[in-house]
């Protein structure tokens, strides 16, 4: 199995398939080619709270502001999953959440570098780099590879981390992560911090917190856990992001 | 074979393949993501057109927005078809279509109810208790999930109906279904009642019927039969929805 | 395998994958179903360029406006592959890149008619005439559908081109052919014109010649050769449209 994930829209992901296709029958599952352009964050905390449910897979992720300039092209091994993409970051966040989440090789990770060799463009390396290395994983494993001299150990890959809450006696402040389709606000916050409350503040107005949309009338506000463990500002089949006023990297602040 | 439907829009719907694969090696066909949020009968309306298009499957359908609340968690047998999702009326359109298509068992439906034990969160009944539901219904079948206490004979369930209009002898009074991406507009009118005219009027304007869109000059508005049989209001290479100013729930009154 | 291309959006696709996996199990592949509506020049570009990556393949391709009209319905082989769709021009420039790529069959290509009988309905002929005739040939191939009755040697079918830049000495008049969804433009000169150029001018203003988006800094203008080998105006991390100020069809004047 194959994963594709980028922030393509529409047609160049078929490229990449085709691509695969042409080297191997594996299944393809597409996670998103609607990440937000360039957006090496956003792109990672989705693939850490969604690659964990997959079975072992190949997972290609392609969001690569730095195409066609020095950056590496990476493959990554953890526990039984491999991801292959540019090295910017996005890798890492769900790596880790794959080494993690794999009882059987806690913090399991190896990242290599593919040998790139005269690709066809230089601003499409979806289709000319990590297309064909996913397959040729695929096909034959990262063993094999290494010892066809196509992947080297790689000294040192870009990492990114997701901030961190600074949580205190009866306050927190954290962040947006990301904002969903929904409109819904994922905070770095962790959920448990609202076990026990009814109601908290959020940036000085106070809120309701629930545990489901819908506990609340169409239109109303609510603080609820996510289904990602954060906290979480929604409205009731509304939009969350409008009524807290909130984007991605915003600071969250809640008092108990 | 597992379909997918869901108001979810991206990139949620790929964790509820990650549930599925997990557990099942299922061909997956998604139907769509993109329907309208929240909105049962849209969503309800289109699968009655296109669940009956494809081989026994299991349908996964998640347009939720009482996710969390005590709604119960549905799985309908309709034909050789099964639909798992939300007892909100979304599913019983399309189980008649789906039962009544099948000229080997006839309008022969039962509805259970999924014993949910403790699920992962509850605002992503999707990933965590729907999408394992139709991965066990492929795996095992609904007999044998029922035998394993997994689900209950359900004893009343959401109906929803689409309106019926009301015709005479040279009139209807029908209403908008939807529209379609392309600016059609998709009443509840029965296409026959258009058999023999060449010309009706509309909301009190004249308007040619006619077989094809691309029968009129490109910009034109016509009255058509559209492929789920109604009514349709239309303009070739243009948006209906527009030209009429029509949108769901209109009422749209025809003189022959 | 059988890939799909549409300007249907949501939901229409999944009615034709319905009609397909009723009547045979291949492999199914979605290259776009977002193409601009009745767009046929543009999804010709597309598909030349994305359908030699795949291996060989029923290739279904609905982009009808004349839907319902005396337009044929066609059948063309070319290569190892098939394409399935009106006959509109969309199939020929793709079939054309596909006959040409097959290094065994050049230019090895045949077109045949459809025989309609009474499709369903006059404005989904997706559904109703060219899903089942792509099932039908995954299924059983060109020749015997042809030794049934079912394909007639096509006359002469609608062949589009596309513009031809004006090359000169120091100097190249061409025109945008698409822009993709990340705003780079990409024309129809051919983006050898480019080698030892640092820096042209386009329609007017100099600009700098390069190999990636990122050899400049974020919002800066470039001219590169895309992935498709064309001369394409880009913006790093930006629109190349926006900035350009060009839209499908647009001159573009080259200065060397």
């Amino acid at each position: 199995m194959i994963t594709l994930t980028s922030d393509f829209g529409t047609p160049y992901p078929a490229a990449m398939k085709g691509v695969i296709l042409s080297r191997c029958d594996a299944r393809l599952v597409d996670i998103s080619h609607e990440f937000p352009r360039q957006d090496v964050r956003t792109t990672a905390f989705w693939l850490s709270e969604i690659l964990p449910e997959f079975p072992p897979a190949v997972h290609l992720v392609v969001v690569d502001p730095g195409v066609g300039t020095d950056r590496s092209a990476l493959v990554v091994r953890a526990g039984d999953h491999v991801l292959v993409g540019p090295d910017n970051g996005t890798l890492f966040p769900p790596a880790r959440a794959l080494a993690d989440g794999d009882q059987k090789c806690h913090a399991d990770m190896d990242a290599y570098e593919i040998d790139i060799k005269e690709p066809r463009s230089a601003t499409f390396h979806g289709r000319d780099v990590f297309a064909p290395a996913a397959a040729e994983i695929h096909a034959i494993g990262t063993d094999r590879l290494a010892a066809l001299d196509m992947l080297s150990p790689a000294e040192d890959i870009v990492e990114i981390e997701f901030p961190t809450p600074e949580i205190e006696h009866d306050s927190v402040r954290g962040e947006v992560l990301v904002t969903d389709g929904f409109g819904n606000v994922i905070t770095n916050i962790p959920g448990e911090i609202l076990d026990g409350y009814d109601e908290i503040t959020v940036n000085g107005r106070p809120k309701p917190v629930e545990d489901s949309y819908a506990a609340v009338e169409p239109g109303m506000a609510i603080v609820t856990v996510g289904s990602h463990g954060n906290v979480e500002l929604a409205v009731n089949q509304g939009r969350g992001d409008d009524a807290f006023g909130l984007d991605i990297g915003d600071p969250v602040r809640i008092e108990l």
